[in-house]
């Protein structure tokens, strides 16, 4: 069994509608072995309402949706999926549910050990990662720990924007945002993944997927494109 | 003796120099009877030159700067402050180092206790109001609780940005985030401070100033103009 992962930055790219720029590679990814996924919507606070959209869309690609916030014992959930697709929303929201529900340890496990594929986008994409330091998201609960499931080590940035010459707002450049992580001692590479960007990682090799590239970023050195 | 807050949304309008669009209210803010302030640099890693920037700056408005970093007894420091000045940068980082310095009670003790001015831009805005769950951060460090100061009882969203709806990137707007936060429970007001605006709260009232106004959230209500 080896590793086998799908991170997406974002779900919906401008102008196209859930899924869409990225469902030729969840058909490639999951192929015709799985029949249903195991599907985790922990970071939007309507979770029917997001298992809708995600069931709907997954069932015109021919899989079957079960969502783990229906099952009566999520760590068996788990311990039973064929596939697991991680939705985005709020990371902070994501990973504290993920804890309160103890599944960190066993979709680590079914992913690394049993070779169960994981589809993740954008906060799903984070949480895939070493740890949260580098989600965009709001800090709206605490989870109780930002080490995240750890399938990959290194870190992402979902949605990740080049700096802006023209922009008159002074927050933050997504880049100053990332350097900073950097002044911190022993914090990994963040690889920042452009909307309509994703990475494919099987085994120990990984593939960047989609049109709009991505950005390395490594502590004490120049980032790099991708 | 009466709270006395200045929380300024944001230290460096684009275009001008540091602290300069809120320089007169600074001024008036700490008055003649202030001399000296007790500077916090703890949002930003190089503490040395972060307050070379702000010592030189408060010195042409007639105050001389000490900095808490520079203090053997950081709690001392605050004890003995005439006036705190909390700087912006990372607001996790902020939070966890005056945690880490156990000055967040003693903080709080000085200024709603013996009265001592409290001056906050951006991170130092963010740490005076009830918790950080509202700041646009990455987190780079994780503080133990984001519980802040708490000098008033709401919260605050600095550098508040209005939804651009020509926009093509799919992250979250910041009105989505607040409204996100406020789909947890007993969540507090948040008030969406626009770069160059800042609040004056002196006792129990508060005084929006300078020049682009705010906007208030509140729980399950519409967001209203200020």
């Amino acid at each position: 069994m080896q590793r086998r992962l799908l991170l997406v930055s974002n779900s919906t790219l401008h102008g196209s509608g859930y899924l869409d720029h990225c469902q030729q590679h969840i058909s490639r990814f999951f192929g015709t072995n799985v029949k249903r996924v195991l599907f985790v919507p922990y970071a939007l606070h309507d979770r029917d309402a997001y298992t809708r959209t995600a069931r709907d869309k997954l069932k015109t690609l021919g899989y079957e949706v079960d969502s783990i916030h229906e099952a009566s014992d999520p760590v068996d959930a788990v311990r039973k999926a064929e596939a697991i697709f991680i939705g985005g929303g709020n990371t902070f929201r994501l990973l504290k549910s993920l804890y309160d529900n103890q599944v960190v340890t066993e979709i680590r496990t079914r992913v690394l050990q049993d070779g169960v594929p994981y589809l993740g986008s954008s906060a799903g994409t984070n949480v895939a990662t070493v740890s949260i330091n580098t989600t965009n998201d709001m800090p709206i609960v605490c989870p109780p720990s930002f080490a995240a499931i750890g399938l990959v080590p290194f870190n992402i940035n979902p949605h990740y924007l080049d700096p802006d010459p023209h922009s008159r707002h002074m927050g933050e450049t997504r880049e100053q945002r990332i350097s900073q992580y950097h002044e911190e001692p022993d914090t990994p590479c963040v690889l920042g993944l452009r909307e309509g960007s994703m990475l494919l990682v099987e085994g120990h090799k990984a593939t960047l997927l989609g049109t709009t590239k991505a950005r390395l970023f490594t502590r004490e050195k120049p980032s790099v494109a991708t």
